[in-house]
């Protein structure tokens, strides 16, 4: 890159927010901010070039958006409100000053969208790969947090929005298929903006036991709720809400395997119902696909009878925590 | 790499200290941590491979270790005490289950050290570059935050400890150097431990006005910091504190310019001199190398003439927090 890390820094200290909060910014060892007595969520997540994204696909304003997004998704669903996010960049010589400028750019759209505060973190240089990690801070806001560890025996299972929507996003941008009426799914993979009104409205009504985003894939997500909350789930393929394209191109497998969506898994007590249904009836898209019993894992239905689970979802490495 | 991301996930919840502070640990979209009111640190510090270090120097214990101590010595600068990490670590094929294992081991000698507890993360592939990103959250302890803007004319600036140490131990390394008397330099440059003993004395006495870190060289980071003050500083080559070898070798510029020394850079008013003194008395390694005063950057003097600096230290794009 062609320019220094004093430029470097001054260029992103002016994607600094001001702000009473934080009493001391960008420019020091560390940034200091008082908070308040409380519970705390504590959020890690990256994204890395050829394994998350390509140029080609994904320009720099929406790998940045991006980025606070999955991070903003990780905070809400554990019941939180974000508040403050550090960056990590490694940057590879073939990147330009501008590029770097874009990813802020679409780091500071999403983070005015949730009122959050970029406090700085540590711009690095790379031999190759560009990489993007954000750490992120909320605050619970929930009656308790929401963890994956909260699922009860007879429980309903929901999610919110469609789901297949990112995964065929990118199968549309690898076939270099971009026609307007397409666009929502590349949208959808491109700035996975969590489904805030909907959050709410669930916060709201105290509806939820156990919740999770849906970043690798519903199968293996809910066999990942499953297990920390040692039950096994039945899921209807029928009523996984998926875009009609899949079902007509036979490409079920990406609403359930697919992953990227970020939307919220979550479980219910049956007797949350009603207060689901007057969520729904106000026009936030949500599915109840299936129930939790005992055992373990996850088996999926088709018109009543169990069919067999081809792929479960995106296996990479993963969050840890 | 050779193994799954559930595998991998347990291998590291290994790692995971179990603490009443922490309600909700790895395993879930976040970790969920009960905090009192108070003003906090946060700071998050990137090694990337090929540039900030290269396997052939160091192995996976030390990268471990050293990612956690240069976010300690950040919180530690600010006058905070670490509390909580996180870790992304970015893997190539190339490496196995056995390296990622004894970097998370790294880690957690580090973190007990200090008493900080993992939080959590997230793991990924990248294609080419192995990299290690630490976010940590520590908590102010003093007076007020030590920043790199409260210097004021008339204060003297001093150091912990040696200069040069890892500049030289890396040299050392390039040349295949590894005599047992040289270990101590190399030791430094792989695990830059930070002066906690000294650092609680300054602490306890209420000494300093303005602190930093020394990571990037002296001149460089003096420099910083005068520019946050609005003021200018001279230094004296004579008193600046480093190995004999390097002035035997002069590579004195090693002392100004090297950098990763990880030692602390402050500045206190005049009338703390006498309570600096008694904990120089008591063994603890600081030298008074020069003077805050009105001007901008830094100016070096040896036997009272002043010298031109030839180099200022490592301009990599550096921290923005």
């Amino acid at each position: 890159m062609e320019i220094s890390e004093n430029a470097l820094i001054k260029g992103i200290k002016r994607f600094e927010a001001p702000s009473d909060r934080v009493i001391r910014g960008i420019g020091d060892d560390g940034a200091v901010v008082d908070m308040e007595q409380g519970s705390y969520v504590f959020v890690q997540d990256a994204m890395t070039e050829h394994i998350h994204f390509e140029f080609a696909f994904m320009e720099g304003y929406d790998i940045g958006r991006k980025a606070v997004y999955i991070n903003v998704s990780d905070i809400l669903a554990m019941g939180a409100l974000p508040l403050y996010f550090m960056v990590t960049i490694g940057i590879p010589a073939k990147m330009s000053y501008r590029d770097i400028q874009q990813i802020y750019k679409g780091m500071r759209r999403a983070a005015k969208e949730f009122d959050i505060l970029l406090l700085g973190g540590d711009t690095t240089e790379t031999k190759t790969d560009f990489f993007i990690d954000v750490s992120m801070v909320g605050k619970i806001v929930t009656r308790h947090y929401f963890g994956r560890n909260r699922a009860g025996k007879g429980d309903l299972i929901a999610v919110t929005g469609v789901l297949g929507e990112s995964a065929y996003g990118l199968s549309l941008l690898k076939e270099g298929r971009t026609d307007r009426g397409l666009m929502r799914f590349i949208r959808r993979y491109r700035a996975p903006q969590p489904p805030y009104a909907v959050w709410k409205e669930l916060v709201k009504h105290d509806i939820t036991t156990s919740m999770m985003d849906v970043s690798d894939g519903l199968i293996i997500d809910l066999e990942k709720m499953m297990a920390e909350s040692k039950k096994g789930a039945r899921i209807n393929l029928d009523q996984v809400p998926m875009p009609r394209l899949l079902k007509k191109e036979s490409k079920e497998s990406l609403a359930l395997a697919g992953g990227e969506d970020y939307q919220f898994l979550f479980t219910f007590p049956p007797h949350k119902r009603e207060a689901l249904s007057s969520i729904t009836e106000m026009g936030f898209p949500i599915s109840i696909i299936g129930k939790v019993d005992t055992g373990k894992g996850v088996r999926l239905f088709e018109k009543g009878k169990e069919k067999k689970i081809a792929q479960k979802g995106y296996e990479h490495f993963g969050d840890t925590a």
